[in-house]
């Protein structure tokens, strides 16, 4: 059994990576840090774990982690950049689920996140967990950048036309709505029932932190720096992302997006190009790893839909799909569990 | 035009205040005060009030009131009572739409909200503005203690009962469901979209503060102290009180309960007792101060189903309706809105 | 008082038209037609209005709107068409909330709408009834194309960009998102509770009914056919249009947007210009008449936020507002209804 | 592996015996009936089952269950009563989601169910599957009706009170409320997101059906027929069943009622008795079969709170347990899936 640690296990990728862990046959869930709730059980601040993991949340201390094979952080950005040298030192393998690692350039890091990194020397090191892109890369790697929900929805959705090098990445945009989970499990006016449900709304629309690390995807994908537009929205439900993407064909042939599609994601256990003419809904991934995509053609227009539970395959499902490959059990392995509908 | 004032304008009674208030033919807004919001436009807190409310939340000063003819406190429990007497001496009326008033007895008042009462001397003063219980004594009212969201679905629920004396007062239940709103415009884990929506729970089932004042009425009516089970519950929903209301009959006699309530309530604007067999619903009174009752019974057991919108008649609205009564108006200005359905 | 009929009033449309009218100073509602619900009281079928309005309602047949200035037909398409020609043969004003007379060519509204036109003589007589477009026209109509709830949404949102000729009309983009009661009040899988809420999903990709509406402004308003793509979305919630709008600058000169914008609008009563940096929701504006906007650039494109209550402003609120223009009352008459919030 | 077939596989019971079946290591599901989907994939239909379940519907006939050791009938009620004495002639066992077998007297089920009873005679061979009560009978049952969502919430609420003979079953109040799915995926414009969403009411006050199995099982437990007053309620929420529970203990001994519930469940791998003073709340079971218990005491009264998921625990979840125990499995083998919060 691969011997686990949790940093940060308070928040909603904290108790999904738990949900998914515990039914995964080859981890064991050893210790589970916070600094809040420590001494209180991890089933007491999530009824829903009653039964399922019976650990006690414990002050995160250097010796916290001694017996783990890896950590996953699931802190607030900022947290995990100050333990990763001594993870590092003492071999253990980190897989950050906040976005400490996730951009190459520190000096975007700093602006994007208002705070110094605490570690730029590691970035190099770190890969940028997204299996459908770096997956060999992973299966290599002591520390792994897992990626944020909007870029995952969003560069899944677009990576085949950017492979193919068919559309003008000068002229993107990304009209995004997210679950109220994505914004964590704070105290917070803003997404509070009365104020967020039954209501809809963009936000950031000036500037998100996701931004970059598309961005820097893309520019990684197709050796151009993007022409832009990300608009994210707050929709009054629980889980999911919506990426609804627009590109313009730079070619005027005939092609068969359907086809490209799926070809490209033939042999991806989580990425599900839907039939012709289909229309994917976010609860149709609830509570599963899976990405499912469907591409539309209007003129020289390509809109592709593509959707994703922000919690799982936009945080804690990829984390343990990460976490797969990097110990060489099949990718799969835990992450079996069929969506939630209705 | 009679000159109001708002203590704490930034909650959800406050901004129903405002909405209620500026369709007021009699009324006219001239200062609501927030200690954190001092300084911004009303309409920048809540954008539904833009071009509805010219105003700036100023900072509460003794002299903030000055030019009141009334002022509606809607701050947090504890805060009114400090600024009573002040009000008093001024010669401005006060309807307080949070506890501090509305338990006649100070030492019960004290043990159910954890803090010492800052003039009890007042408490013989204030009048519990449940309209259809106190009606005069709120027209000459100085001080009006405006009645808890849960205690105004229950007691009208049950005061055609209770003042016929038909039932055993020491076998009440109350089984009350409440939308999410009841709790305030606090940050606070539980209330967020991600913990309250698409779930349902009890809360305080040991002692919710409504209790003595739900008991404190009943005494009133019935001349005995309750046997009560009071359970309350949050609902996945923005708005709404539902209470069902289970009383045991005292008499084996035939009784037309359905004819009972609506003579009960021939003459009352705000509660609507519905055609047998009725369902009432939250959403049917949504926005609007009515309360809507339906009864059943099921041999010696009367079942009662009563609806508010725990905003309006449930805050709000029945302090307005309280402010049309101390100030002679007729007792429906300004509350004649629709409800929204759907 | 002016006289007024509702054809079909058993829908969404239908309802809030009797909630707003029920409070307009100068409209006596008069009858209210359901073929299916005939002889059952209006409140029975929606208890919000009890006590709001005492009709019955009455089959459809020639004479029913005899006594009536003006008649409101809240229908599903294809039905106001086959009664116009009489009433406007008995002198009887209409306004059409469905889609008979939004488009002038015939063909295309054939081709969309799937059945043969009525009377397609009498699409030249029918005035768009978008007061920020056609005020002038309106007030002499006899026959009012009430406009759809997303054409409204997104036309205001890009109205200023398309008078100044500022954007390029073929490259625009309309990701809309609306609550569920725009799909109507008739039983139907997709719109359950169980299928729509807490999920989120694009539709109609392939072709909206009213893509040719907005087609047909654009046009109208730049000179130009457009090169449009328009995705609606189904949101989690009842009420509300999201439109968030993108298109392309053909200067590159300094515009000052929020300028333009609040200019263009200085007079209009139902459109709300937000301060720069604003986030409009849809909450915002639910159970009013008002369409808030907020504009933004980013590099060449400009991106505009536009939200309306789809049952309103974009339904029976903008019915209201074209009756007023009609008979020359105020405007705002009936229609000062603050949103409801939260 | 086990041969299972499923009549009826379009509803919502249907979707989840699919999802919870396709990861059962011993099932082996070889056809799903549908007349209305017949050819159709039954992944078309609910798309959360794409890469999960590759059968297609097919039409219900003679031969459909030829290969199969158990079916599960997931059809509304009537339909399944048709088709028993051929499966069962076939050898092939049945369990029954829906109603036709619960009720032991076919007298009060065609009262209450509106039809004449197909195969009384077979009554007498139905088990009624509860396991927590009926374990062993389901064991060797050949014929299993599955008991109804609230009966199950209900009678594991009272259960422990009910064996120990602590309450008066004269006076028994269950104020129960349901997810929305309760009501099945039936077109209905009662259950449209717009009817139902963001409101609450109690239905079918006067007589629910579920209340002679309730009445039938508190008979069958405490050898009294009860008075019992169950009360319904809808909730805007997809899935759970909240069952608030009050009865009277007729002793005034000390009772450690957390004891008694305690070890009256201490072996029960689905019912979960909360530590004292806990509030469960239906998404901490979503998606789970586990049914969780909190106990209060108030003077003389007990108060139970007692969830579950109403389409797991309340049915299909219930009937892949009374699978387990019909085939040798170990019971929980399938369901351990882990509920899905938030």
């Amino acid at each position: 059994m691969t011997k686990i640690g949790i940093i940060g296990g308070t928040g909603y990728t904290g108790v999904e990576l738990i949900r998914l862990l515990a039914r995964h046959p080859q981890a064991e869930l050893v210790v589970v840090t916070s600094r809040a709730e420590s001494g209180r059980h991890v089933s007491e601040v999530f009824p829903s774990l009653r039964g399922v993991c019976e650990l006690t949340y414990s002050k995160p201390d250097s010796d916290s982690f001694a017996d783990c094979d890896v950590v996953f952080s699931a802190t607030p950005n900022g947290i995990a950049m100050t333990m990763t040298r001594d993870l590092m030192d003492a071999g253990i393998r980190l897989i950050d689920l906040a976005a400490d690692f996730r951009i190459k350039d520190s000096t975007v890091w700093e602006h994007w996140y208002g705070m110094q990194h605490a570690c730029p020397e590691l970035l190099d090191d770190a890969v940028y967990g997204l299996p459908e892109v770096n997956r060999d890369a992973i299966r290599a790697a002591r520390l792994v950048a897992n990626p944020g929900c909007y870029p995952t929805a969003i560069i899944l959705g677009w990576l085949p036309l950017l492979k193919a090098g068919l559309v003008d990445v000068n002229d993107l945009i990304a009209d995004a709505k997210s679950g109220v989970s994505g914004a964590g499990r704070g105290a917070n006016v803003g997404t509070l029932l009365t104020e967020a449900a039954d209501s809809f709304k963009a936000y950031a629309v000036t500037g998100h932190r996701h931004y970059p690390e598309i961005a820097q995807t893309i520019l990684q994908l197709s050796g151009k720096s993007p022409g832009l537009v990300f608009t994210p929205h707050l929709a009054p439900m629980i889980r999911g992302i919506y990426a609804t993407l627009y590109a313009k064909l730079v070619t005027e042939q005939a092609i068969d997006l359907q086809q490209l599609y799926e070809e490209a994601y033939a042999d991806e256990p989580f990425v599900d190009v839907m039939p012709a003419g289909s229309l994917p809904d976010t609860r149709s991934v609830r509570g599963s790893n899976i990405c499912r995509i469907a591409v539309y053609r209007n003129e020289q227009r390509v809109i592709v839909l593509s959707v994703i539970d922000n919690l799982v395959k936009g945080a804690a499902g990829q984390a343990v799909q990460n976490f797969n490959l990097m110990f060489g059990f099949d990718e799969i392995t835990g992450l079996e569990v069929v969506p939630l509908a209705p």
